[in-house]
């Protein structure tokens, strides 16, 4: 185990490094990088930088994911990978996606030459966001064969595709293929921040994260009748705005009786949305999540449900159309142990938590063994260039992952010596 | 008193010279006639058609609003005003204002040439709707004397002052004070359209106005903290959208206590206002009116106290800020009396109602006796293409005024006589 110094000082390169990543941006004075955009060359060549002096190979796949592997023992052995993303969202944070891979990075400076009984590969993934197609995880979909035909073929705002993105970025769509997960993979490690207020509400540095919820979005419409504010009696409305309202009312109650449900109202659209005219329509959005799919699919009937008899009640009219169903994704339950033993060993008690957000340990979980630690988000703060980390937590990681490397390793011995004798 | 067919007629007249009036627009296939507009030059050549051929002398003055005088029986005899407005909000219907100056028109013809012991100005102003200075009024404040140096200096999109309309279109602005009331003023009377259900929904065709509702505008914004709709647990969100939407139901709840009272949300604007953010804050309207200016200022200030309570509660901030304050109109209550009998002897029901939108009889109320009749608004839509009349109403309205010329005509005599007595 290194010494409490030098984890302090690989914390500190780590949050160094993920500010620096920062820095290449598409846009001047804020942290915006997209799938292949120029800035992503320059975190490309900087990773690489990091990796090689400790004796990684590095290159770059079909899909524009860093790959970086630390070799094993024996060529034979099987690999362990760690990643996040390096995309980022428009004038993001500097810690989303990227300290994962700094994390990592950190954990190959920490075993210092030493080899290990199963390889490393450090990925950063090109795409997790979702802002330049708008379509999520185009980096993960790659390593799990999903970077499909119809994916390659969406365009951006520009009109370009995903494949001429590629070819832009003189990488072979061809060699997509090549992408994919090869050999034996003992799993799928990431680190990343929670991005959430929980593990700052229990005073924790980190938390174990055993699924990833699934998310229903829908969008909601009230049709009333449009009139004017003055002379429409309250009696004789058929106000969008008020049965909308009291919908929200209900889908906050929703949430906060049903345990580990999220329900929100993020957007709300009145037409014509003007002072003096009671709104003759309503248009809401629904994002409903939860760890359990049955849960979620139930909370998102009783809500229409509800939607129809306010609307009911009112003289009010109401339609809604699902605009994503995600189904919710169990992480490793045996790999969820040892990072729980690893992050006590760190000196830190281990919380079970759901991940209420998408992440690319949620695609690369349909192949691998996949698990995820998450670091505390001061206030909760991401997506904002706001966005921070605790020097202290980001230790505690580099420690966990010092112990869960160890933990993986003696796992992996003792399936050897099981194997052998059996 | 005209045959009942005459009356048919006159109402078809007056129905079909609003629908010709409503071609002369600022654009094509649609009804939009701002103040002082090109197709304004148009309604004024039209109308003045339909007076002269009555004897009436037309002119318009420096405000741009038309003005026709028909001349009484003796020249030293005061005038009784009929009025609407010419101009039109965009899209509009044919009927809404158009509707009294041709009203008035059809009660000068049914007098077929006869003198009464009044003169009768009929008015058609130039502007009511606010649209292109985002000040209404502006052909009424004329006749009163309130057409200032400020609101001269307004400036439309086009960085046109109200005082470079008037010279563009041809008129005097040092004429403004000739515009105003002169002499002996009997009383202003207005036909309109009601511009919402109350009518239709007591199956009556006409409504006496006794007051014009006093207003109050207000923008609240509720404050929270913008965070990640899956990461964040129900009970550490600060959502400004679901307290928005809480105290959008407690609006709805007063309107609905107070006797009287409207109170309307009519619009909402989130910030950021996506599907997967929780909103850090969200803007609304608040439209208040009341006949009576303590109950409305007791209402404002109980909706405010509610928004603090709420946001109090759920760890959000409240802002609010007065847009518009407008205190009710009474109209003279022996005019009102004048306008109930009338209804009463053209067979119909008086009904006694307060006005929620603002009128050009509210601003001709602050210097002579007021009154307005309502003419029943099928659906009570207005401000729509889809704005129309029933030809029955337009009919009893007709009737109507001829028996309040009647009535206004013998209460002349009546009061001269005393005077002669005395």
């Amino acid at each position: 185990m290194p010494k409490t110094a030098e984890i302090r000082a690989l914390a500190e390169t780590a949050i160094a490094r993920c500010r620096k990543l920062a820095g290449f941006s598409e846009q001047t004075g804020r942290t915006t990088r997209t799938f292949l955009s120029a800035p992503m060359r320059d975190c490309h060549r900087e990773i690489a930088e990091w990796l090689t002096q400790f004796g990684a190979e590095t290159r770059i796949d079909a899909a524009g994911n860093v790959r970086a592997f630390y070799a094993a023992v024996e060529a034979q052995a099987p690999r362990l990978l760690i990643g996040s993303h390096l995309d980022t969202v428009p004038d993001a944070g500097a810690f989303d996606g990227v300290l994962g891979v700094a994390v990592g990075a950190a954990l190959l400076e920490a075993l210092q030459g030493k080899r290990l009984p199963f390889g490393i590969e450090l990925v950063g993934f090109s795409e997790e966001e979702g802002v330049r197609f708008g379509m999520p995880f185009i980096g993960s979909r790659a390593l799990v064969g999903r970077l499909d035909q119809d994916l390659l073929a969406r365009k951006d705002e520009h009109g370009v595709s995903v494949y001429e993105a590629i070819e832009h970025f003189e990488l072979k769509p061809s060699e997509i293929p090549d992408a994919g997960l090869r050999g034996d993979v003992l799993g799928y490690i990431e680190f990343h921040i929670e991005q959430g207020p929980v593990l700052e509400d229990l005073g924790l540095s980190l938390g174990v994260v055993e699924a990833v919820a699934g998310q229903s979005r829908l969008e909601i419409t009230f049709c009333g009748r449009a009139s004017h504010a003055g002379t429409t009696p309250m009696r004789l409305r058929r106000d969008a705005i008020a049965g909308a309202a009291e919908w929200i009312t209900t889908v906050e109650r929703e949430g906060q009786r049903v345990p580990g449900l999220v329900a929100t109202v993020g957007k709300v659209s009145p037409t014509p949305g003007v002072t003096n005219v009671i709104a003759g329509e309503a248009q809401l959005s629904l994002d409903v999540r939860h760890r359990e799919d049955e849960v979620r699919a139930s909370a998102v009937e009783t809500l229409i449900r509800l939607a129809e008899e306010i609307a009911e009640r009112r003289g009010l009219m109401v339609q809604h159309g699902t605009l994503l169903t995600q189904r919710s994704v169990t992480m490793d339950s045996v790999l969820v142990g040892h990072v729980e033993e690893a992050i006590r060993r760190a000196g830190c008690e281990p919380h079970r938590m759901v991940s209420g957000a998408g992440h690319d340990a949620m695609i690369l979980g349909e192949k691998v063994p996949a698990a995820m630690i998450f670091l505390r988000t001061p206030a909760g703060i991401s997506h904002n260039p706001q966005e921070t980390v605790n020097l202290e937590d980001v230790e505690k990681a580099i420690e966990a992952g010092v112990h869960l490397l160890d933990l993986l390793a003696s796992s992996l011995a003792q399936q050897t010596k099981e194997h052998m004798r059996a």
